[in-house]
């Protein structure tokens, strides 16, 4: 646990939570989603048994800017059979054998006619590609590149999918903690993605857990959370908080976080915004150098809430990153290849980093024309003349080496004397971790004491 | 042929345009030229002929700033012989045997009084100096260090030139290539050399053919080209064009351009001025990284466009750079250093540049909400789900890997999302390809498809 | 002796310097200073005889911001005998063996009682720590742990400090060398550590040194020189200047100038600020890479002057630099680690520093239309066309060669045009010294040069 852990956090059950993630994962995985459609419902019904959700549900039909909501997708059932009904390709067994919004069929097919609507992946024959066709009807299965080359190219093949695509509606979930600072944050998942367990199950769930652990505590800033179907979604939700998301400080876009790989960032559009600065504080506070991946227009969500309208910052940590797994948009992303436990230490990152964003602020010295007497205030050592270790690189010294064995907290002092220096209100706590190495935690602990002691007050900005 | 080369350029026969250079170079190289006199009008004419000039004649004895136009110099013969009339030195072999601006003589000397009047380069015993003496009335010859260790101490020398230095006129030549923009770029080359190759009849030769491309076409921007006898000619030239001067948005000083080695660039004084980006740009699309210069104020006209009053940024593109190869300011800058082909390839990256200024500017998105949906305008694949492949370093990912053998060019995508991501106006082309890779030449494409879907306007901005 | 030296200086004897550092060293060494008492301003007036102080008597009770002075405190005797009288720790032959401001005390004391009172470095067990305890009344002695050691648990002591802890005064010094710029620079020493050699005897008697340099030539810029107790002297001044030191623009805290080891920089709070510049240069030009330290609010008194109502930028030349040395803060920092002859070299580059302070100023030009005629000047060479020496690294180019022997300074061509170039008042001679490696002397000789010819004005800035 470290140093930051225990301020938002009542407590850190490391255990309880990796149960609990391990649980949701395996209750939502078999569920078939798509961007409307009831696994959708059934998914953010079950996450909000954890932490009350506010359900939306949006007509479809309705315009949002570029976009229309398209018609909703259901489906029972699909299959591929010989003609003695024996299913080769069964939806039952893995609901991505069918490709998303595949209209209803039921019919004898040649091979010649049955091979354009299969996809498989040659490169990697024992996966099942996930493939969609949302805003173009047609139909399709996906197979593994095995299966595809044991099938008779000569016999006929029964093909039946019992799916509906009718008007009726576009759900998404959404949940605020309200805080007083006027600053607002955005945290972003989204919900579409059928049986694929990194993307974005992982993400679903940490959403979640997030939430409730924001919720055991007052927070200074608002933090508000909303899931949805990817990109029309995200747009829908857009066009329907155009005003509040034009006021948005940031935004952090949950997705991929309990692979077995490396961390990542994907950074903002901006490179250097708070959210990028805190995000980088966050891992070198835990010696992990992260794959950066700067800002691309191709990605989640964040594609659309930083276009010029909106130009929302958005951040996003990984574990793997989407894309960048060979397992990423294939049956091989499943339940194997996650893991409860890396789910939580995304999840401890992340809330680290908005620890750091309710911890940054700017503070006000009552005296600013000196250092202030801290001696006769209890917060100096009253022997002078001992040796300050030489500090390490990066101003990391950790010690006063005082001959008697008194040893005291030098970075207690660091931080006191750089909290009084950047008391003129220009410099945030983030500022003075990044130019001195000294931990917010610690940085945030100086100047709790120092305003107890009546020199320093806070500076309420954003 | 570069993606780019078809914008401006109707065609681009590389064969006729080496031809051209051949020709040029073969025909102009002996003349005698100076900073006035027969030699430059003759020059001008001859480069008028490929494409019309505006000829300009300022009169000797006017001031111009801190200068005065000199007194016409020319020349018809100069030698030194023996007592028996034998040249050992003679202007008709090359002219730049005479320090350029010697007055007329016609004496018999001795050796201790010929002296003082020779100049030689040691260190290079087969080259002739080149050698002026413009602002000082003098005389003197240039000879190789081989010849002067021959000459006899003990005889007697007849030494004769057969100049004028007289009232007259300073020569220029000058023409537009009118644009729309409102932005202005000056093209300056400078003919005041004698038989020197690179510097600078290579130079002058290029000028005349970029003339001639960019009269080929409409240009968004207005380029003014001048041909100056260096320093005098271009103070002269500013002193008259005072105002259009202080509009003028850049420059190219085109000099030195058809040697053996490598490229090089010469940085304007501002270092990362447009010119600088544009010009870094097109080398890096080469994959041709040039010798790089920092600004001096030693050099070519550059020093005088960019005082002060004018602060002109300025921008060269050398092949050798005048100082920097052996040859330079010798006899051996002749014919036999100098590269027809290089000089076109010379060419072919300042016209890549200018395309460049022509293709950067910023857009104005008709949806700048969210990303507009492409995919009913025909402009992204319907079948969603796809691999996009691992971008390589720098964003420059070449491909959407798809299962059934489809290949998108990601390239295409890539330049559209970024162009509708920009689309703001606060981003050109040149800031996209920067940050993206995405060569400018893609991204205009991309532009122009999205100006032509409705969803892009060109912000029309210098 | 650099190109630089003789500006400020009518004339550098090195030995002369030497020795008075050496006499001073010597003499001012055994004497027992602390915040306040005799042996502050006993130095005081031993420093005033080199070069004329004023001298300045704070009254002990006096507040200045948010601390009090304290009570004067004097001692003549001290030591700690067995009961035969026999001294074993004895003040007569080190003053740090008693903590700086012990209250008296007679009293035959068992071990005990006695240990709590005493203070040792096991781990340099020759060295006799230093340890002071002004705003906290106790008493204590400092002694080697080789002492230490040998002292018999068994038998009782006799303490005896023969202390006053009164009502008096806080001394401090102070001189003016009075410019004409406007510009105001502080040079900061302090004189409350009692026999400590390299901190910090060396940093006095080199302000002194210093303020007698200045004061044999008129100076441009003015230097406010003062000499305080740390801390609460330097505090006091700025409580009674408080206005003045609003307005000054830099300052240098001398001390720890004199050690054996690597020069070190202090860097401002700015990190880039002027003197930051300066002092980079003062170095380069040394070809010296000094040791560099960013700013930390732990040090001396730049910790004061640094804080939000002054935000004085405050530079410190190092060798050894403070905290950094094992000596630090023991009785090791004696006359056996300084050298008059490093100090003399600090000297040096302080006043290099301040050399550089007054001849930086920008300058205009009488003709920025163009490069203005040096020719007929007799600032240029007549005779064209000779090749210029292909400019080493960083643009020192040297000479310009020329056939016949002559051989140009190049520099100071390249010196003049450079001033030329910027002659419209945005860059001083530091930014073309940056920007060119044309060192500034030879920037402000070029500059001279052209302000006699009536081409440059100076520009009269801060």
């Amino acid at each position: 646990m470290t140093e930051n852990r225990a301020f938002l956090r009542g407590h850190w059950d490391e255990d309880a939570l990796v149960k609990d993630a391990d649980q949701l994962l395996s209750e939502l995985f078999p569920i078939c989603r798509s961007i409307t459609g009831e696994g959708v419902r059934k998914t953010l019904n079950r996450l909000g048994e954890l932490s009350p959700l506010q359900m939306h549900s949006v007509p479809t039909g309705t315009g949002c800017y570029d976009w229309t909501i398209p018609d909703e997708w259901n489906i029972s059932d699909a299959y591929i059979a010989l003609e003695d009904g024996t299913r080769i390709v069964d939806f039952q067994s893995s609901n991505i054998h069918v490709v998303s919004y595949s209209e209803p069929i039921d019919r004898l097919l040649s091979w010649e006619e049955l091979a354009p609507h299969l996809y498989t992946l040659p490169a990697m024959p024992e996966a099942i590609p996930y493939r969609t066709s949302y805003y173009q009807r047609s139909w399709g299965f996906c197979l593994s590149h095995r299966q595809w080359l044991a099938m008779d190219r000569s016999c006929l093949y029964r093909v039946r999918i019992d799916s509906t695509i009718r008007p009726g509606v576009l759900n998404y979930a959404e949940a605020t903690v309200e805080g007083t600072s006027g600053s607002t944050f955005l945290i972003s998942t989204y919900c579409c993605h059928p049986s694929l367990a990194n993307d974005n199950l992982s993400g679903q769930v940490l959403w979640s857990l997030l939430l409730r652990e924001l919720r055991r505590a007052p927070t200074r800033h608002t933090y508000r959370f909303v899931n949805v179907p990817e990109t029309i979604g995200a747009i829908a939700f857009l066009s329907r908080n155009e005003a509040a998301m034009q006021e948005v400080d940031g935004c952090l876009v949950l997705t991929t976080v309990a692979g077995p790989g490396q961390w990542g960032v994907k950074r903002t559009f901006k490179g250097d915004h708070l959210l990028d600065r805190i995000v980088t504080q966050a891992f070198r506070a835990r010696s992990v150098t992260p794959l950066d991946y700067p800002f691309d227009v191709f990605g989640s969500d964040e594609a659309q809430y930083s276009m010029p309208f909106f130009r929302i910052p958005c951040c996003t940590i990984t574990k793997d990153k989407y894309y960048e797994y060979d397992e990423y948009h294939t049956s091989l992303d499943n339940l194997e290849f996650v893991n409860p436990l890396a789910l939580v230490q995304s999840l401890d990152i992340y809330l680290d980093v908005i620890e750091r964003l309710e911890m940054n602020t700017s503070y006000i010295g009552t005296e600013l024309h000196c250092q202030p007497m801290l001696g006769r205030r209890g917060l100096y050592p009253n022997l002078g003349g001992a040796v300050r270790q030489r500090p390490a690189k990066g101003h990391q010294g950790d010690g006063y080496d005082l001959d008697a064995g008194h040893r005291l907290q030098s970075r207690t002092l660091d931080a006191m004397f750089w909290t009084l220096f950047w008391a003129d209100g220009t410099a945030t706590l983030l500022d003075i971790e990044e130019q001195t190495g000294i931990p917010m935690a610690a940085l945030h602990s100086a100047a709790t004491t120092l305003v107890q002691a009546g020199l320093l007050t806070k500076a309420e900005a954003k």
